[in-house]
């Protein structure tokens, strides 16, 4: 199932079992910042410039790089090129990812417009939606096929992974199809904790969790709320 | 500028400074288990039962509200109710937060569409945009605004946060302007790092991170990716 691959060595991925999710996401943007440098930048970077631009600490950018070998060189920081690409290989994206979206409403159709994805290795190769009004309109290269095909557009287009932008109603039935079709990974926007089995990976997408999280961090700096 | 608010014993705002993200975020999780239970459920529920739905252990649903004083009775778990009130008030969700929307393209939209927002305590009470055929549209009981118009919007209308969901290229402007204005929370949509005073709170809704989490997760279980 692996689709393209670098010629880097490879990355000892039983060190990577403990890695916790904040990591991985500064680990994401600091990919985000090495690649929106430009050419004319330098082609080396210190653990402070990264640290810098990311809103974090040198040391923590170090500790998160470290946990994957060992980069740059004392006093003479990060190659950017080489660093990329070690970021890349880390997070899995030397390779293409084929998503299928589920929903082809509001979000579903925002995240379809959003032209990062492809370039970030993430294809969206299929939309699928139960509105007959949708069904069989061109989606750029792709058109929208109807829900209940979802298993064989499944195994047809050989999906990695699945974008749950559905009602709340619709999300677990259409995870345990897609599940048994033998996808592996979910990015959830809708509202629900889903069920899967423990090889299952699933992102969750909450703006209200990330509104109360906005939420509990105001009212701690202002005091309590209440009274 | 508080509204709203309980009677309810005041939390010991002091032990929350170390709250982790993701304890924020199981809290929020756990709040809203309890929301979607039914008025035929029991007005009790075990921390097992808690942990199941929300796919964690009992221990860490008694851990995380812990951190928060002591509740439930040994042996006779949780009162819905009061758990509930107690979730409500340490997430600061006891009063209405007053939300200015600035972006009304696709994502501005499909977050204005989502009602459950207003129910959670967080009112949209203004849209900007920069687009001279979306200024002056209706959406819901509000018009959409000029985004020139940011920083007396923001004064008048009393903004507490700020959903940003505009472009790359504009985000950290408007940022800096909604900071000189007094805002204190951002829930930042746009793919870029925004510099901010340490008494503004930032949180980050990016599509390409939660996907690349994922990329992650699907790497390090299938093994290496590259080769």
């Amino acid at each position: 199932m692996m689709r393209g691959g670098g010629g880097l060595p490879t990355l000892d991925v039983s060190v990577t079992r403990k890695i916790s999710d904040s990591t991985v996401r500064r680990l994401s943007q600091y990919l985000r910042i090495l690649e929106g440098r430009r050419d004319s930048d330098p082609g080396t970077l210190s653990s402070h410039e990264l640290a810098g631009d990311a809103g974090t600490t040198a040391a923590q950018v170090r500790k998160d790089l470290s946990l994957f070998g060992s980069f740059g060189k004392r006093g003479m920081g990060y190659r950017v090129d080489e660093l990329k690409d070690h970021l890349r290989e880390i997070l899995g994206l030397q390779r293409v990812w084929r998503v299928a979206l589920l929903g082809a409403g509001r979000i579903g159709s925002a995240l379809f417009e959003y032209a990062d994805f492809r370039r970030r290795g993430f294809d969206i190769v299929a939309v699928l939606d139960r509105d007959p009004g949708k069904i069989g309109t061109p989606w750029g290269k792709v058109v929208v096929r109807d829900v209940r095909d979802l298993e064989r557009t499944l195994a047809e287009d050989e999906i990695d992974v699945v974008i749950l932008a559905v009602p709340e109603e619709a999300a677990q039935l259409l995870t345990d199809l897609a599940v048994g079709a033998g996808v592996r990974g979910i990015l959830n926007f809708a509202p629900v904790q889903l069920r899967v089995p423990p090889d299952v990976a699933v992102q969750d997408v909450n703006v209200v969790t990330e509104l109360e999280a906005l939420s509990f961090e105001l009212t701690r700096s202002r005091g309590n709320g209440a009274g």
